[in-house]
């Protein structure tokens, strides 16, 4: 299978760009200290966890128990599930334990630590923090980490250490902001930690990370462990948070000229294929539902898919820009490639990536979907 | 399994409002004389189309060549194929064709229909016609629609007839707007039918549809065929344009709460099972990510998810709304339903439906997703 002869729409990866990308962030967080465990949830695909544990990688991260089950048969038997566990979901956990897997859960309340501890010794934990007040976690400073803490280790959970995720850092726009979120990440994490140890308590590690903090560390010093995920991949969104180029971004959705109307052209990937994710909304460069690429996957300048249907997708100028007749420049049946706001959201939409090697040939990997 | 026991985050079904969905629907069209085909790509589960078929549904629409497929394989051998036909999707049309499937296909431009000349004689085509500016189609009274006809006509190829789709009725607020809309899109594409009638070329069938159209046209004297999806299933869009209630929305995600923060409370479905879908955000009652309602299906007043992370779904009241302490009205393990913006997209986060049965029991139903 060559490039030309796909069928459209299809998510399509070029190996060598998601190579770099993986090296980049495994040398960034090995050249800092800390281990790196990928989050494997933009991807969700066994061949590209390989890769991120052949150049270094220990462990993964994922955000839900299938991902858990389905990477633990492909050979990953060290997982952290990275999303508040609840006392429904200890059974299955439990299972997967029981079949030899390392999974640790996170969970940032008393009641969801009592129900941990009921469901039996040994289970291993980590608290979430908040470090940035954006979705999730107990406060470095509050009262209830120690009840939290104290709980666990005295209930007969293994308190593995504490961990965060700085979500806020995709709101920041230059570097220094994101140092500055990178540096608030880790210092109020690796403070949890010393709180929790100086009560008594074991709190061996301090797992940090999102990507665009991960990139712009300048040191870690107390954190053991980094997680990221969407680096694999990179999207327009972290072309506008700062951290990656347009050139960085290793998956694109492959499309058809399908037909010409007004002022923009239609294409067969619509939000069905790239997602209903506007990320770049709020950005300085707004690219609606993805930049446009030519079939070799370089940037066409000012083109963008301005809106999209199920279906069809909408691709026109730049409001200012005008790069001509979009008929005669592209013609019913001219393929090009769309680069996605948010890679985990638009990969997502594909049951299977289409692998563009180094030498041109195609292969495909899958992914999977659902719960 | 029983409601109760399902896993989390999952595509719950109401089988009996799916069901009065569909007879309302049918009992629309068929009172005012057109034929129904449902459009599939809403639920793409071969289920739901046999229950859409036993209600008086003749042939169905789809939007993609795998939803032609799949569909033909599970014995539905009447389709339209309502996305603009390109040269390299002739040959899979072709085989389909060939297989016994009378699968028409549809396009806008000379490029297209002198390819589909090319391809063979017999192809059945339908000119889709432009009624509202919206998104693709000749103009009723564009010179081109009639060298699009006789490319067709002279060239061997079947014109079945025309057809459009009104996607500008999802922007209108009243009820006398759709009326107007629909109107609209009825008269202009029965116009386009009768110019090439009267220029001699055959042209039965005019086809036009989209839920909103179609729940509020008045008449529709020289359609012979409805399109439309949504309305099996219904969702917040529908009720924000006004053709339905919150208690006729037959699909929602059921979710756990898995932690309290903040103002919010946080549930295991994120954009991930939602979808990044904000199909509300321009409407006067903006849901968020969701409407809120309890395990059975009860909104709960002023409760909405209004934001989300892939996995997380954050839930507060709405601004000025104050319902009490989530933390104790809602605690850790509480399982809800949301109500989704866009049924289309949330579906197709979702490998299978969980259906809930008239006398409680739940049933899985597939569905499919991808090209």
């Amino acid at each position: 299978m060559k490039l030309a002869t796909l069928d459209t729409p299809a998510a399509l990866v070029d190996e060598a760009c998601l190579q770099r990308n993986i090296a980049r962030m495994q040398r960034q967080v090995s050249g800092l200290g800390p281990r790196l465990r990928p989050h494997v949830k933009t991807t969700k695909c066994v061949a590209v966890a390989e890769q991120q544990r052949a150049a270094g990688g220990t462990g993964i991260t994922v955000s839900t128990l299938r991902e858990a089950e389905a990477f633990f048969d492909a050979g990953f038997d060290d997982i952290l599930y990275a999303v508040g566990i609840v006392p429904a979901k200890l059974p299955a956990v439990k299972a997967l334990r029981a079949r030899g897997c390392r999974l640790i859960v996170i969970l940032d309340s008393l009641a969801a630590a009592q129900a941990v501890v009921q469901a039996g010794p040994g289970l291993e934990v980590m608290i979430e923090i908040d470090t940035d007040g954006h979705r999730a976690g107990i406060a470095p400073d509050a009262p209830l980490l120690l009840d939290v803490a104290r709980t666990l280790h005295n209930g007969g959970a293994v308190l593995v250490g504490v961990m965060t995720h700085a979500g806020a850092s995709y709101d920041c726009r230059t570097h220094e902001a994101l140092q500055a979120m990178a540096e608030q990440e880790r210092s109020r994490c690796v403070a949890a930690a010393e709180r929790i140890r100086t009560a008594g308590i074991p709190c061996p590690e301090v797992s940090v990370g999102s990507t665009p903090t991960a990139l712009s560390a300048r040191h870690l010093a107390g954190v053991t462990e980094v997680r990221a995920g969407v680096y694999a991949f990179n999207d327009l969104v972290m072309h506008g948070v700062g951290v990656c180029g347009l050139g960085d971004i290793a998956l694109s959705v492959l499309t058809t000229v399908i037909g010409h109307h007004g002022t923009w052209m239609l294409v067969d990937a619509g939000w069905m294929a790239m997602s209903r994710d506007r990320g770049t909304a709020g950005h300085a460069l707004d690219f609606g539902y993805g930049a446009v690429c030519d079939e070799a996957g370089q940037p066409i300048e000012g083109l963008v898919m301005g809106s999209a249907n199920q279906e069809h997708g909408l691709i026109s100028w730049r409001e200012g820009f005008d790069g001509g007749s979009l008929e005669r420049r592209f013609p019913l049946g001219t393929r090009l490639r769309v680069l996605p706001n948010h890679a985990c959201a638009t990969a997502a939409q594909f049951q299977h990536y289409e692998v563009l090697k180094a030498g041109g040939s195609i292969t495909r990997w899958p992914r999977f979907n659902g719960w």
